[in-house]
């Protein structure tokens, strides 16, 4: 490349972001003459053939076409397997203040699923039953009543409801909320490793880098509680194969639990009515004060 | 931000490349290792809210919703009008040959448009006649005969046919071959500026960034000869008080051509049977060896 075609190409980048200055809005010239620089620093540092470039304008079609109003969100999808949204979880939880860790929020929550009773059943599929329970705490060790945990999980077949249209209406989701001590209980069934969806493009880019795409067994929470922050996590199976290399990469230490083997006879077994054995996940969460 | 946040959100970008290590095809490693590194980096300078990454999901699936499988891609109006398309362009046409500038593609090119005889009209809606005409030689000099132009321009009204159904098939399009001189000639309309489509997403950037979305007054060509490079270019009309301000970025001062002013008398005007005033633009193309 000669030093006149290099300086056209930095005066192009240089048209392109003066052609922002005049945005309104302050936020907004900074987002989109960053974007500009950056956009322009990757073609310049890839220099794509024109073919290459016209493949990512019809991966970045496809990749919208593949997004319904329901649970399909393929540029979520994208933005979690290329690590960008576990980035900018990671930018907007940088105080470390002693909650929870969060994690990425994912494409298949559901909003307006039905209030549960503590303890009620969300699991209408087969699967290991379990017990998920634990606490809502402030991060000054205050127990949380009437926080709301949201919670989702996949069944057995590695889908979401919503995802799957076989399975009933609002299998393994629902909100719970908190007793006057903090306390919460789930009874559902144990959580399975699923593949993200992999029939779009962002499959097809797996497919052809070699990646998997599998997520290591979790169940979802998004929990609000008045005058704290909500939190938006996973909590993880700690004997999951695929926890050293999630598809979206969202797994943090501190986010592994166990399911410890249960008799029915056990007193949580009685408690809360299992007729069998069942596996007891126990979980604390730490909420910060808004 | 600590250190350790810093450490850890850099930790996150090199799990992500280091994911991609196992890519079979190593020009395909290259781009996904390279198009990780700059999106972070791109992340990390603006730290975007959640609300914010939130709002770009749903522009760039806005944006794959907006294409049809005709003449709207608006991920190429997204791409035109950040400057990466005529980067990729740039990048792609850097040795100095001789050959004829090129342009921008653009979203609204249609293929398998008629053939048309040496001077034919292609204008079906009303404007100004303009006869458009010249050679195409090789970078030696040399006339190129039976040189394939494939051109495309709007109508009077900013749009092209195929975008605006009212137009009649292939007005203001068509395919030209020179004579064994090299020499084409076409009847039509001079072109107007046009704003690009203000209806998708890329509209509503415009729109909040304070940029026009009108593009100078051009006629599309794309040419094949045999043995040569294709040139994908357009002419510019000098006039045209955009040149400075092209939406998409896609002047270059070697594109810009006279709209002469002639009567129907002149010889051009008794040649090619105009039956009033008209305008001439004589421009010659200049085709790389393949
Ligand atoms: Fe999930
Ligand atoms: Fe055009």
């Amino acid at each position: 490349m000669s030093t006149n075609n290099h300086e056209a190409e930095q005066a192009l980048t240089e048209q392109v972001v003066a052609s922002f200055a005049g945005t309104p809005d302050e936020r907004l010239r900074t987002l989109m003459q960053s974007l500009v620089r950056h956009m322009h620093a990757f073609v310049r540092e890839v220099e794509p053939s024109e073919a290459e470039w016209m493949s990512a304008i019809r991966f970045l079609t496809d990749t919208g076409k593949m997004c319904d109003d329901l649970v399909r969100q393929e540029f979520i999808l994208l933005s979690d397997t290329l690590g960008v949204s576990m980035l900018v979880d990671a930018i907007n939880h940088r105080l470390a203040t002693g909650a929870t860790d969060t994690t990425v929020f994912g494409p298949f929550y559901i909003r307006g699923m039905p209030e549960r009773a503590y303890g009620e059943n969300i699991a209408f599929t087969p699967g290991t039953p379990a017990l998920v329970h634990g606490r809502v705490m402030s991060t000054n060790g205050e127990p949380l009543a009437n926080a709301v945990l949201d919670v989702w999980q996949t069944a057995e077949n590695g889908m979401y409801s919503g995802q799957d249209t076989g399975q009933p209406h609002g299998n393994l989701r629902g909100r719970f909320r908190t007793d006057a001590e903090g306390r919460y209980a789930i009874t559902t069934i144990v959580p399975v490793s699923y593949p993200i969806p992999t029939d779009g493009p962002v499959g097809r880019m797996l497919e052809a880098t070699g990646r998997h795409p599998w997520r290591p067994a979790h169940l979802h929470f998004m929990i609000d509680a008045p005058g704290h922050r909500t939190l938006v996590t996973h909590v993880f199976d700690r004997e999951d194969p695929y926890l050293g290399s999630d598809a979206v990469f969202g797994v943090k230490p501190s986010l592994m639990v166990d399911y410890r083997e249960r008799s029915a006879d056990h007193e949580l077994g009685r408690r809360f009515g299992f007729d069998g054995p069942f596996r007891e996940a126990r979980y604390d969460f730490v909420l910060d004060r808004s």
